[in-house]
């Protein structure tokens, strides 16, 4: 299977959330400044420090495959970094802004959630098992940052609902 | 909380996927045309008909906020539908783009489940049990639409690892 296509599109794909996760290392940064509520500033601080693990991660991955780590624009990274962005120029510090953050950091982590899957799938079927493992415990850290994103919004949100 | 800056942000928000439903109206056609296995190709048209659905769901959830359904522009959703769309320029029909099909649908459906549960929670939290329960509905159809889409995949990834 070293000349399957399917080996091709995996390194496709890797490119493509390699882009996004050096852009989330630049984004989060700026996330985490703009956010107001502790526990929020602080879980963006923490899944920064992931991000760069799983940045290493990637680059690890490539070396398995025998290639050289490199990045391709990832529009719908664009897309969702763009939208979380627009909201730190719409909206003061402040609740509301806490809340929208969480939803663009959700959406963020759905992607991520649902190319890690598919990544560790083709890994899984081309018998990679190296590259699988470190994709997959990537996909773990992702998985367990959307719910720590749902646990800070409860008390987020309940507050923005009454302001 | 009828004055509630949440739920200003909670119609902000619909106004983005109601953008995006729309668009996959218009986009999950294309695919099915595009795609070769027939759990696939039937897969996306009955979620055709289930985006058709969530769309007027949308409308009457509009109407329960007291306002009138207007899109806007989503910035991730066009990313997502230009990646998908890039596959059918990149690869011919076969099993490898139907492969990439998958994956490509797997990030619409995250995005929308991202969206969609955000979306609940600040329903919930605004005490608006009618559009909790509409938009709540779609979040199912969104999470079954997604483990459909890993079950066909899998004979599909075998293949096309040799392939």
């Amino acid at each position: 299977m070293q000349n399957s296509k399917l080996r091709t599109a995996l390194a496709e794909q890797m490119r493509d959330i390699y882009w996004a996760e050096r852009k989330l290392v630049d984004t989060l940064p700026k996330l985490a400044e703009a956010a107001e509520n502790a526990d929020l500033v602080k879980g963006i601080k923490k899944h920064l420090e992931e991000t760069r693990g799983q940045v290493k991660r990637l680059e690890r991955a490539f070396e398995a495959l025998g290639l050289q780590a490199r990045a391709e624009t990832c529009d719908a990274m664009k897309g969702l970094i763009e939208e979380g962005e627009g909201v730190l120029e719409k909206h003061e510090k402040g609740l509301l802004r806490d809340a929208l953050i969480i939803a663009s950091c959700q959406k963020v982590e759905h992607y991520e959630i649902a190319t890690y899957g598919t990544m560790c799938e083709w890994a899984e079927v081309l018998e990679l098992e190296d590259v699988k493992t470190l994709l997959g415990e990537t996909l773990q850290q992702e998985e367990a940052t959307d719910l720590a994103l749902s646990e800070i919004a409860k008390e987020i949100n309940q507050s923005a609902a009454m302001a």
